[in-house]
């Protein structure tokens, strides 16, 4: 199952994607707005209504504008040096435990939203990540009982500002400027992929940058569960952006950073893509 | 003005506190529910409203159960390494830029809540802090203008476990654990108190273990204001940990680390006090 947020004659909805269309959801059952924390806090209640209304196809994908599916997650993780050739081309060391900084939640952007280079710093680049989302909320989950813990994945572009990144080694500030992490263009459910097996790459303007596959992760999201729900409650709607392959602009000799109009495209076989424009940080 | 959320009579309400006793505002002023966030972001049309109230006294401090002022910020940064002793106790050097990590939703407690030795760690430490909450919201906010934003200021502790905050490098997952965010007693807004200017201590079991003053901060709250908001937009709600003094736990000569039982205070002078028993985490 497919689930999107959009915008549609001025409203948002949460709908159902089947191929070319658009199945809305919002309105038709109860309990289901414009919130997909709320839905995905009920999925065991909704799961059934929502698959009997499908093959409504009410509005055709090309007519709605779509937003990113959870548009203030409670928590937005992202796990640093998760694929060996991202550690190796930024030069660092296999960390000896996973690395993860927190981004604010203003920082969500839509998947077809444009991205903005920051009046505060031109090194702005693209990760293409592999995002999930979480359903059943705990803490202490094993690394076994963690699947039944995600309620979806998501495409993501973890975009980053490399010189705020390293300004003290704290990465936080680098990865929570506003519209820097778009993620979407849905939110697929964990039966309808093998997510430890996808594709993914990434473009700027059309010119490939990263194709890596999610098998090559170093912590799969199994183990990114275990590890952090030792310390805080995990809840429904919570986002994790699983970690970047190689080929960032940054790492490039000599280093290429995006510059308004670049058109940033990431793709992963069985979820689908975002695209995003760079502009400039409105005056 | 000192505005708290409390529990009485299984309500939560948000009260004036004068003295001793506590003014409930919640219920008899339109636009103030439970929801401190909402509160803020409506100051200027509710501050008159809520002052012409001042002097209901309900209900005795004592007969209340104070909670975190803001049960869900929008985001919570912490500043490391922003008081020099501390710095010198860290074997670090004094950072070139300001050195912020984000903690997650879900680590909020309350001023008199127990915090929890985590089952993962036995590195339990604790940090004093001054905490300010933003009021009005903005982006590219300059040094001069900053304090226009800030709505007030809370004690915290922004308790870590070391182990964690080291396992990467990157100290977020450290900083987040579940109840490891305390802060209160309230929220005490800027004309009552000279924030650049208050002496902090804290002490663990009756023994001072910190003491400090703000006066001393290598990046007081307009610096750290004026240096995120070039990232993202700041909103009514937000809270910052603003840096902890020398004499941490981790510093001392065997290392102490915190263990259940023990009972742990902040003070600063002209804003409160919280007080947080340590517990094991349930099993």
């Amino acid at each position: 199952m497919k689930l999107a947020r959009y915008r549609k004659d001025g409203q948002t909805a949460i709908g159902l994607v089947e191929g070319d269309a658009v199945t809305r959801l919002s309105g038709r059952i109860d309990g289901i707005g414009e919130d997909m924390i709320a839905l995905i806090a009920q999925w065991d209640a909704l799961r059934a209504r929502i698959e009997g209304l499908a093959g409504g196809r009410d509005v055709g994908l090309s007519d709605v504008d779509l937003l990113a599916p959870i548009s203030r997650p409670g928590k937005i993780w992202g796990i640093g040096l998760n694929y060996a050739d991202h550690v190796a081309e930024a030069a660092m060391e296999t960390p000896s435990h996973q690395s993860w900084f927190v981004m604010a939640q203003t920082t969500v952007a839509g998947p077809f939203q444009p991205i903005e280079r920051p009046r505060a710093s031109g090194a702005l680049d693209y990760e293409a990540e592999m995002v999930f989302v979480i359903g059943k909320g705990g803490r202490h989950i094993s690394e076994e009982d963690a699947p039944n813990h995600i309620f979806g994945y998501c495409v993501g572009n973890d975009v980053s500002v490399r010189d705020f990144q390293f300004h003290s080694g704290q990465f936080s500030i680098g990865k929570s400027f506003d519209t820097h992490a778009p993620f979407g263009p849905w939110i697929v459910t964990p039966d309808e992929i093998d997510a430890k097996n996808l594709p993914i790459r990434s473009f700027v303007n059309g010119e490939k940058r990263q194709e890596s596959n999610t098998r090559h992760l170093i912590y799969d999201p199994a183990k990114q569960i275990a590890y952090l729900s030792q310390a805080m409650t995990l809840e429904p709607g919570d986002v994790f952006f699983t970690g970047t392959p190689g080929g960032v602009g940054a790492a490039m000799k000599p280093p290429q950073f995006l510059a308004p109009g670049d058109r940033v495209r990431v793709e992963i076989d069985g979820i689908g893509f975002i695209e995003n424009i760079v502009v400039e940080e409105a005056a």
